[in-house]
């Protein structure tokens, strides 16, 4: 359950959705009423939300919840208002053209308010290299470790127990969460948001066959880095690896959900978002604007196009170039009734022989 | 190699059988001697556990390894006992109608003593808020960090470097081994065991999309919690994230290996058993006691009921109401072999077509 | 990119050949030239190197390359030289049966004079037992953790926040990035190279299910350990479980890429290398010289041979004898498409059955 803000700190609802909207969105608070403005500690479901809550309602077909609503106030269309006015409804109105996107300013406010109660200054017990730069209002938490060469940007916030290796680079108003982990020579963006357990910069998996008896194989070490853009989210544990020669590369606004991994001098253009669990082999590029659906996997030395869209669970195993969706993923059953047609995938081939002789004319 | 308890610090069998025994399971030696009883040093497969182990016997094909087994003692059943009667062997028998249970109990008995042996308290490394409130007996590893308004139960123990976030609980009589993070505003019943570098409570993945140009996605500040019921481990580098306004909610007695990624607001049923690199996403709710296969990924937004069982590699990706085995994975084959066929998958729309063109009688 | 050494710390073309050449590989530099040797201050690609550099060609479809590179010299084969004698290149050549294996030396080399360049010594925030043994010229970062009866070989290194569990063993010569985590009893051979996240040691995923009403799951404690042979690479985030009862065993020069799951009781054969992503299920051999593509799962309790390449995405569920390549992933395609053939699968019994139907004789 989301933590209330106390009543003190609470914002009333009109200097509320102004300091939220920092995107300028239309709002418009119609419902008349003589009582005080509510001040708002919260923000919540429809039918989870409290008198002291704001509420939103996006998805058309959750309209039946707003009969229901305790909420101080509700976010919603024009249109979806519209069968409303009149009615006895507990909450004021808020019409707004994008409720969505309002509902994620104001999950962002209330985020930021928390953040922003967190204890700011550098912990005793971190180990920063005095040969780092660190600009003003960084915050670095406990026992977070920042080695020589290091820079961090203005406003950056540290949780504890961040690793930040040598001559790697933060940009401002940045947020790690505890325990991400950064090798050396990493350059991450403004606004970067990190989670816990993901890791920047360790080697790409490269090696040569050694040819001598019992020879095994030969380490490429890796002398890139990696790059990420501005506004890039990092999911927790997700790993992307440093380049062999140049950088792996992430462009601006891009999201990676948790347990990600990202090989070796992939890049990830602008603005694409990828779901937990895919895999990128070494080499690939994406383009901008893509969504990879979970779970997927993405064979090395490929080139995916702009605005590629691949479904969950796919594998993706050449290039992909015109704009679209794909798809890869195949249907489960019943285990009994699985085993009957997985036996068949098997006859594939000849099955198709067999049919063309049977398409052969007679005579 | 399991280590052995040092010769002092062993157990006699009959104490041993009874400390252990938790569960009241019934057990009977059998095997008369005039030696003094034997101490139990250590617990060991039928063929490695030496004349200081206890061994078990619960797989009736492994029946023909107790000829050579030289372990002090054997648990088994009083049916895999009886041909065994008038047979010289090296061990002791002890009879009991659930072995592997009998095992598992003996297996926390030798651990137990090893994590006992743990120095308590808490380490002058660890960073601890004074705003969090710690029970008796609670042990705090070195560089540990507490924030604010946390509360740990009496017996807690915490490896070294783990971090809870602000206002966490932890209940009594949990393991948390090394370097395991939770976040600000997360839950943990009783007994739970956490595995190092899993992540509790990082955000959930959820953007509106900007419409503004080159706006990009918009984050949803992820307001939720996480709540894990009691008896929960949670394996090494799994993830759970926390909701996007309510929790994500982990029942009583689920087990969750490694590297399992469980989304925002999934709710997973009591009892239900997770194996390794499955992926949960957002909102999917699990019933109880279900069992999915390694590495299978579940869609978001689905239903799948009590006593639903998927087996490895399984995509799910509807709803499953009836209780039962699924599956989903396609054969693999050498890889000549799998060209052909695979082949034919892109083509099978059009092979059902011929297909029903044959099938139409013909004049 | 990566980082230039400083000029006064950069080698001569020889020096570094000879230095870096720790296979004795042949190398001979064939361009004349009356300039003073070249200092080389780093290795890049083709196209990126600069005159300060050395870079290497490998791949002949990358020949073209050659005319517009600025390195100051370029391993290549006697071959790839053939058609380049006589013509006016800015690069001294040095010709190498075995480029791409040369490179791997080189980057070696580079890699190795930064890691030389770290602080050595035990960083006084570092919790060390003194219990534990640790030979000369060990080096423990900032913030570890090395608990009782620990022992660490000569010149090995620890990064930032890593922790060593009680009476686990770390050969000579490895290199433990930040935040690698081993558990108690787990140990380590020479050489090994252990990325950020990765945990050796966690417990195995082993369950008795309790016949108690609400029972549940009895844990079976896992007791056996992890042994790593000499010359392994463990990848970022990837996880070895302990053995039940006796370890999980990774033979000598195994390659593990990052996010790999292996379970208890696994056996990994010499030489072997495992791409991103893979789950191993608990109890399976892998045999010697195998490697297995990212994103493949390999079910419990099988037995792969020696020399058996696993394709990415497949899934293998049963025992793999032959060596050879294995191969089972299916065809993606543009979604509406993938649809219609994806809807044949749960109908392929009874395609075959039609077809069967057509083949009988008409009388």
């Amino acid at each position: 359950m989301p933590v209330l803000l106390a009543p003190d700190q609470a914002p009333t609802l009109q200097d509320l959705l102004r300091d939220a909207n920092t995107a300028g969105l239309d709002n418009r608070l119609v419902t008349e009423s003589n009582e005080p403005e509510p001040r708002i500690r919260g923000l919540g479901s429809l039918l989870l939300a409290g008198p002291d809550e704001i509420s939103f309602l996006s998805n058309p077909r959750l309209a039946g919840q707003l009969a229901q609503c305790r909420a101080a106030a509700v976010i919603l269309t024009p249109e979806a208002y519209q069968p409303l006015q009149g009615q006895p409804v507990a909450f004021r109105a808020v019409l707004c053209s994008q409720p969505y996107l309002m509902y994620a300013l104001l999950a962002q406010w209330f985020d930021q308010h928390r953040i922003n109660s967190l204890e700011p200054g550098i912990h005793p017990s971190a180990v920063v290299s005095a040969d780092a730069e660190l600009a003003a209002g960084v915050s670095i938490g406990p026992h977070c470790v920042i080695e020589a060469g290091v820079r961090i940007g203005e406003g950056t916030r540290l949780g504890a127990g961040c690793i930040v290796g040598a001559n790697s680079v933060l940009g401002r108003d940045c947020l790690l969460h505890a325990r991400v982990t950064l090798y050396h020579g990493v350059s991450v963006g403004d606004r970067a948001i990190l989670h816990s357990g993901c890791v920047l910069g360790a080697d790409g998996f490269g090696f040569a066959p050694d040819p001598r008896p019992n020879g095994g194989w030969a380490k490429i070490a890796q002398l890139g880095g990696v790059a990420l853009g501005d506004d890039v989210e990092v999911g927790a544990n997700t790993t992307i690896d440093r380049g062999a020669l140049d950088d792996t590369c992430i462009g601006n606004g891009v999201k990676l959900d948790n347990q990600i991994m990202v090989a070796h001098n992939v890049q990830i253009g602008d603005h694409t978002a990828i779901a937990a669990c895919v895999g990128i082999a070494g080499s690939t590029a994406i383009g901008k604007r893509c969504t990879i659906g979970g779970a997927s996997m993405i064979s090395g030395h490929l080139v995916l196009g702009d605005d590629v869209h691949v479904s969950g669970g796919t594998a993706i195993t050449s290039n992909v170039e015109a704009p679209g969706r794909y798809t890869g993923v195949y249907p489960y059953a019943e285990h009994v009734q699985w085993q009957r047609n997985a036996a068949v995938i098997s006859q594939l081939a000849q099955l198709r022989k067999r049919l063309r002789a049977l398409e052969q004319p007679k005579d």
